[in-house]
């Protein structure tokens, strides 16, 4: 039988430590080494200052992932740190990806909160039916398979949360898929934006289509187009599910 | 001033007890009085047994949101349970469009771990890239739509969740709509399917469509269909991401 190491992939939730599951806390607790994005990490070393800490700058993933693979391989149960839920747009696929190096560690994911679950709570209840979430990064996807993506679900009424609607890099990409996707949906549909959410400076915002095509946005952001049906209530954001028939 | 009474809703996650926030259980521990669903309920009574509890059958859905504003309005902190998250084909979005109709009282919405996010960490990682939720419940949808939607996202090689994949009235539902998606996708296309997250009897299983559309599943069952790239590493169901340009 073979001795095996064991690494937990865990979705720490969107920034506020209350948002992480019960789950995640004991994992967290258990594990001597963490690793992970340096910000994620400088979240949890206040709780638990007496653990080995590595952390690795954006875009390392892979070099932040074998780092995890290596300390697992000399006994250590590691845990991987990521924000929001580990397997949306998150480290998992990555750690599965590479396991095959690594034969003697087993992986485990713990899931969070996403920023589509977490963002939601905050405006109302925009996503109580059908949606589609995307993500406007154009590193790893190719911009016109994304515009595909956001027609595809403009076009059947999906609600649609985006993820990363832009950067620096990207300015102008959410302006770019608002005008897509006013070319199919009414320009005062009912949409939401989100901002560090469960952090310092959270901000929540409703407006119409035509209003976040001109607003700026960044990667602190999430966006949520509703569909036909999505209104205002009150101060909420809210996609009616039609229990009315009852 | 008002004296404004506050309702919370709040999604405890699939089924296991750990799979709840921090938040979510502080906020349980603080309300006098927790409405839900029989079985939700159930869950949770074991803990803190000292509480008033009100629950209502499956379907009485507007019936157990009044019962919560009515706790409300008596002075009386509530909390609505769901299980999974409270926005995500749950009870916030009714409970926003009653609210009118309770001036006195606010909402606030505890976000909880969703049958995708929860489902996709027992299978691997099949939601690391763009995806799309859909309910095969016809009950508030009519099933023309349901259909266009999943052909819109087959088409645009989004990752499918589906929820409500099939219930005894509905029996033959998920085979109708793997069915469709198969003459827009490879028969074998790499899917997982997920029963009881996190609760006794949990079981996960990978394989292809066309396996898919022959397997019987429940209400209790969240299905994963796989987009072009989806592959099975091991005994695990992966999205790659395509960090591999780095």
């Amino acid at each position: 039988m073979r001795d095996l190491r064991k690494i937990y992939i865990v979705g720490i939730g969107p920034g506020a430590k209350k948002q992480m599951t019960l789950r995640a806390r004991e994992v967290l607790k258990r594990c001597p080494v963490i690793v992970g994005y340096t910000v994620y990490i400088d979240l949890i070393r206040e709780e638990y200052p007496d653990k080995v800490y590595i952390s690795t700058p954006m875009r390392q993933e892979i070099k932040r992932c074998r780092a995890a693979f290596e300390e697992a391989e000399k006994g250590m149960d590691t845990a991987v740190v990521c924000s929001g839920d580990a397997g949306i747009y998150g480290m998992a696929g990555l750690m599965y990806e590479l396991s095959g190096e690594y034969p003697q560690v087993e992986l485990e994911v713990i899931p969070g909160i996403t920023a589509a679950s977490g963002g939601a709570a905050l405006l109302g209840a925009p996503l109580t039916h059908d949606f589609a979430v995307v993500s406007l990064s154009d590193l790893l996807t190719p911009w016109e398979k994304i515009e595909k993506r956001l027609i595809a679900a403009v076009a059947t009424d999906f609600v649609i949360c985006i993820y990363n609607p832009s950067s620096k890099k990207r300015a102008a990409y959410l302006e770019r898929a608002c005008s897509l996707m006013m070319e199919y949906k009414d320009a005062e549909t009912v949409c939401g934006i989100v901002r560090n959410i469960g952090r310092e400076g959270e901000s929540v915002r409703i407006l119409s289509l035509r209003e976040l095509k001109e607003t700026k946005t960044d990667m602190f952001t999430t966006v949520f187009i509703g569909n036909s049906e999505t209104r205002k209530i009150g101060n909420h954001m809210v996609t009616p599910r039609g229990y009315h028939n009852e």
